[in-house]
Order: structure tokens, then C-alpha cells, then sequence
């Protein structure tokens, strides 16, 4: 299953530098870890803000939720999560054409 | 460039039943071209709703825009178009795995 | 896997009666197939509202959109698709007493 | 009366984490409390996020903000409380099919 | 039990005056018959809008929403119903003077 | 003159009991003197929230400010206050049956 | 008693000219009788858009309603009524310099 | 040049009283000396709630921003500047009728 | 003086094409005497959508006011019209600068 | 590529007032850069507001993120940045007048 996350990440503007170095250097960590397991699919940053589209692959709700909570950043993340299925348009392009351009 | 669009089609309620089948026929003919044209990269609907996510790509703004109002269901949409660019997880992952698994 | 869907059904104000006394006919004979089958667990009305809270059990997403979008109404819905998982607290209480009590 | 409860916990990011487990230890204890007093009928979390849907069944509005309101994470709630009743789907079900299945 | 409805009347702004007048004549004998039963117990006006404050009585949900639902404008409202209990400073006052001056 | 209050009053989650201790009873001791004044006429408690609904009367705009900005909790509370005059349907009521029911 | 209106006028964009002219004429008529009676006091055009703030004065809330629901474009007003009391920069001035400079 | 400003003071609610007191005592005295020179043209506060609206004058839209922000009030403020022009219906009544009632 | 305006422009999604044509056509004339008048001083269309940002002049705000509210699309408009000045950043650019690079 | 961003800088009303000069500095000292760098092409503020209105120029979506991202204040600010492209009326003047007159 796929899913749509929408995370912006609000950490406090006056964090202490260290703090925020160490926390953002365990977030991308983690972040290595969940592509590696094939939960963390895609991710994109919104230009300019402190936003980002990220898409999420899991067998189990259960297993996308501890993947998406178990990121150090997670304390500080304002997150919707939107399941997603194939649109009836990819449906009809795999039909008549095969698999799409790789992403 | 890469853009992420988040798209409600808003057909009435009681359209009359051959109007719409023809202009569903007409919008998903349209973004059979836009995959082919290579604007369209992937699209996904929203599970229960009326609304899709869908992953654009075009070499400048006037392409992209030209792309999303050439479709059929445009003057039905509301619509948020949203420019992405890549995540330093994604670099990072890139420099050190390579290119991503295959969405 | 387990959904909330919180859906308001918005009929015009002024829609005629026959037409509207057909639909709610084939509403209900279509939300009596889906408990049969399993998708529609329970379902709600929110107290003196025109909208309702139900929950939706589906193997995969693609049978949940499959079967809210079945639904008569589904063209004047206003819809809201959350997946569930266990909360601990249901985790600690299964664990520790067996089963809820019946809903 | 049954009810539903859509609550976040928004526990501050940078809590002490002390603290935050012995409160969440708290609210667990009196979490089960509820569910053995009958109050508490149904909790899920949502997928991903710190919020969850619950189903709450009082007797009396003040049974039901009393149970609410001794949680020990309540002043750190935002909630919402919509009162339900059976939908005429149920009924109809009930009517000609005995109760649903178990949830 | 009490509750409390805000009601916003959305009457089409060119709707046939001869049946505006109708509905709203059936509106209030409805209305009338609403206290007379005890479930309507106040409607007050929001002073240059059209929309109302009203506190409602009933034993049990199903009443509440077969009483709101019962009157002519429902198609046409926008409403939400909030269910009350009485403040500590209600309890704290006919404890200490008996009942409130009557309203 | 009536007014309908719509009140939330955040005190922060994580306060000194004792302080909030204090600033609630005297809170308490206030309404209690706004009521005996004869502006706070009803006041009720919004079930599972901190929020709450409240009738006040004064025959003057000043006299309502000076009432409700005096409680203690004020400079804590998110407010919304409208001013009330008699529905037309409590007009009707009055003409033919002489005063509402005691509320 | 003073109140500040801030008032977006919704004329369907395809409204019949001849009909929108005749109520624009009778809407202004009414103004300006309003405005002899006293009760509109000031009246200004945000810039650019299709609605305005204005002050009103009455000596009930009831009168306020009447003056407001009398005019020809009531039912197509989103409107906003707030009651106001003099700022105390204002009684300050008053009592160091006199009546503020005409407006 | 005339505007309508719309602002709430969100002073913490347990900023320290004496530099309150002197946060609102400097406050007043610069509003006092807009008032003087001819910007601050009126001034109303919103019953029960820690907002107000104002008119203010301007030659430039440069000396209506110095004024505004010369307020020691304004790093806590929120604010809607909005620009005004005469209605209609004020300029119908000053040429059939002279100038307004003084406000 | 200089304003930001952000207008949507909401045509019917099902309006006649020839009506539509002719209106479009009229709002383009119109814009081109706008700009030739130096009301209109840049105008740039939102990427995907059907809504703009555009900068305008005015010595007044009733020659703002006449030139937006010319337009023929302005009944179907939804704007926010909003009054800029020149930021610190422009003046120190400028001082150090002399004039930016055209835009 | 042009962008618009409307960006509002929220710095903590109670901020030390040497680290907010200091920080203000370095603000102003990065902006200068940027606009040299031919990224920030035009700033103007909101009047009375703590917001501003920016056009900005990058040859890539990354090239727009490192410009903003680079300005201090970019912690503390709530921004919303929208891909512009010419309007059909800028074309228009331009193939019919040449280049519109400088801004």
C-alpha cells in the first residue's frame, strides 16, 4: 500500500544549535534506514518552506505508523497522512502501455 | 523541475450522465498524452474521495501550466500546485545507495 | 485494516421529492450489501446533522474506495477517509482481559 | 449514549521524558479503568499521527465529561465530542438481519 | 438533558417569495409545537444575521435529533449541536442561593 | 440586553496547581458575584471540553465589558461573544401562551 | 449603543442587469432613510472588493436587527456584527482634550 | 486616505503586572500623540474581548505604517489593515443632504 | 502608491463558450487600457490555476477602486487587495545601490 | 522563474532587543546579497503589518531554496511561495507595446 505524507517540521526558532544538529543528524540517519526497508519511497522538499511530499510503502498500517514514528523529528511534526490508490488514468496507461517512466 | 499537484474535481451533483461520460472520456484521453508528453509522472487517487495526488514534470512553469489546463476537468478543479525539489535525505541516500528502488 | 469516514451527505435543499426518495431507497439498499460483505462495520448519525461517522473494513485500499464509492450519494458527499490502527491502550486491555466487551 | 471522541495530545516536543512516561504510564492505568466501567467502548489511533478516534458510552452527559476529564493527559487534549445514535442503516439491518457483527 | 444549537438559515437569496413565506409559516408552527412537547426550551436571534441561538431539551439523542430534524427549514440549515452540562459555578450557586433568577 | 458567551480558557497544561488553584477559585467567587449582579444569567459547560456557553445580561455595552473582563481567567480566555434578541418564533410563543417554561 | 458591520454584498454574477439595477436603487433608497433615522452613522467601501464596513447606532438591539434586515440586499449580505464601547485612548483624550476632531 | 484596522493584543497571559502596566502606560501616551497629529481618528474597543477596531488617517500609506508601528503595543499585536474609500451611499447623502451627523 | 492584488477569478465551469469568449475578450481590453492609464503596473498568472498576482498605481484609493472595479470579470471575482509600501531592504538598496535592476 | 512569496516574521514579541538588532543586521546584510545575486528582485512590506510581499528570480527550484533559506530570520518566518508565469495580458502588451513601462 501507498501513502501520501504531507510533514511539516516545526522545531522551536531558538533551539539550541547543538540540539538541533544532533537531532537532525539522527533523523536523516533513521531516514536511511526506512528507505532501506522500503517504507520511505520518495521524499521531496516544498521549495522555501520547512515542508515536505513524502510517499510511503507498507504491508500493514500498522507497520507504516511505526515507521513514520518511530523518526526522531517526529516530537515536533505537524503530519497528514492520505492513503492513496492507482488512478483509474495510471490503470489505463499500464493497459495500453506497460509500466511507467521510472520516477 | 518536479511539482506536486493536489487536485478536487468538482463535477455537480446531477450532471447529466452522458455529459460527464464523455468529458471523463475526453480527461483521461488527455492525460494518457501527458504521460507520453512526459508531464505527467504519476498519479494516485485519494482512497473514497473525489481528489487525486499527482507528480508533475516540466522543463519550465509555462510547460507545467500549459500541461494542467489543457485537461478537460480543468475549469471543474480546485487545485494547489506545489514546486518540489529534492530532500537532503534523498541526496544522501543517493551518494552513498545510488539511484532509489523503482516507484 | 480499519477506516473512520466521516462523510456529510449535501442534497440540494430544493431537490424533488421522488427523485430524492429513489435515491435514499437505492442508498440504503446499497449500504445493506456493504455490511453484508463486510466493508461497513458500523455506522452513525451525528445528532441533528445531515453527516455520520462509520467504520470501514477492507483487505486492501483499493476495495475500500471500491465500495464507498458505490454508494448513491456518493456524488453529493462530502468525505473524510482516516485509516485506524490499535491504539495501546486497546493492545494493554486485550492483552490483560481478552476481548472488549461487544459494541 | 454513545459518543464520539476525536482527540490530539499535543504534548510539548521537548517535555522531559521522565515526566511524559509517567504521565503516559498515568493515562494507560486510567484508561483501562475506563474500559472496565463501561465508558470507554472503542480506541484507535490514527495512522501516523498523535491523535485517535474513540467511542464513548455514558449514561448521562456528566458521567461522560467526568470520564473524559480525568484523563491525565486531558489538559494537554484538543477534543471534539459529537453525539451519535444509530443511523436508519443499522436499524434496517438490525431489522432484518439481528445485530452486526462484532467490531 | 440540554443542548445548545447554533443554526444558520441559508434560504436561496432569489427563492419564490410565495414559498419562502409557506415554509417559513410551517417553520413556526413546527417551532410552536417544538416548545409546546419541551424540547425547544429557548431561541434567541443573532442580532443582524440569520442565524439563531437555541437551548433544546431531551431524554434521550434519538428525541434531540427527531425534534431538529422535524422542521421545515432543516434542508436549508447549517447547524451544529453542542451537548451541555451544568458549570461548576451553576452547582456552586444553587448550592450556596438555590435556583438562578429565572431567564 | 442578552448575550450569548462562547468561552475556552487555556490555562497551560503544565501550571503550578497551586496557582491554578487560586486563580480558579477565584474565578468561582467573581461568577458567583456576576450572577448575584444579575449579569451572568445561565452558564453551562460544553461536555469533555474546556470551553463553555453563557447568557449575560446588562443594559449596557460598557457593563457587559466591565462584567466579563473582571473574571479572573480573562486575560487566559479565547472568547466570542454575541449579542441576542428575541427570536420571532418566542414572540409567537409569548403572544399565544404567555412566558416560556423556566429554563 | 454603537456597532461596527462588516458586510460582503453576493449578487449572482450572471444576475439580470434590469433586476440588479432596480435593487441597487431601492438598497440605496433604504440607506438613506436609514441614515436620517439616525441609525447608519458611517458607511465605507473596501477598496478593490464588494464590501464595506459601517457603523450603526441604536438604542436596542432590536432596533439595530430591524435597520440592518430592512435593507433590499439583506438576503444576499455575509455579514458581521460587533458591538463596540468607547476604547479607553478614547475616554482618555476625551477627558484631556475634549470631543474628538470630526470624522 | 482612510483605513480600518482590526487588532487583538495578545499579551502573555501571566506577563509580569508592573511591565504590563508600563507597557500599557506608554501605549496609551503614543496613541494619545496619534490622536494629535491627526492619524488615530477613532478608536473602539470590542465588548468582552481584548481586540478593536479603528479608523486611521494618512497622507502616505509610509506615515500610516510609521503610526501604526510607533505603537509599543505592536510587537504583540495581530492586525488587518484594511484601506477605505466613501460608499455609494455616503456620497448620495452629501449631495442631497450636506455632511453626516457628527460621530 | 502601490497595491498587491491576489484575484481568483471564478467563471461558471459550464458557461456558454461564446459568452465566456466574448467577456474574456472584453477583460483584455480592458487590462490594456488599465496598464496604458499606469494603473496596472505587472500581472502574473498563478502556475496551474486560475487565479493571478498583480501590482498596482494609484495617486487615490477611488482610482484604485474605479480601476479594479472596471474590469468585466470583476462579478466574478473573489480579491484581496492589499496596500504595500517600500520594505527597509529596498531603501538601504537603493541608497547604497541607486535603483534596482528592472523587473 | 519567478516566484511570489508572502512572508510573515514572527519574532517573539519579548525577543532581547540586542539579539534582535543583531539578527536584524544580519537580515538586512544577507538580503542585499541575494538581491545582488539577482534572486530577491523586488520587496515591498504589508502596511502596519509585520509581512511583506517578495519577487524573487532563480534558474532553479534549488537555486530559490538556498536564496530564502539562507536569510536568517527564515526560522522565525511563515512563508508561502507561489511559481508565477507571464499573463496572458502581459503577453498581449508586449506584443502590441513592447516592454511594460519599469516598475
Amino acid at each position: 500500500m501507498l501513502f501520501m505524507a504531507n510533514i511539516t517540521v516545526n522545531l522551536p526558532g531558538d533551539m539550541d544549535p547543538a540540539q538541533k544538529a544532533a537531532l537532525t543528524e539522527a533523523e536523516f540517519a533513521r531516514a536511511m534506514e526506512l528507505v532501506e526497508a522500503g517504507n520511505l519511497r520518495r521524499i521531496w522538499r516544498v521549495v522555501g518552506e520547512r515542508s515536505n511530499f513524502s510517499v510511503w510503502q507498507a504491508d500493514t498500517l500498522e507497520e507504516l505508523h511505526a515507521a513514520i514514528g518511530s523518526l526522531p523529528f517526529h516530537p515536533f511534526m505537524q503530519l497528514k497522512v492520505t492513503p492513496l490508490i492507482d488512478h483509474p488514468a495510471t490503470e489505463k496507461w499500464e493497459r495500453e502501455h506497460g509500466p511507467w517512466p521510472a520516477l
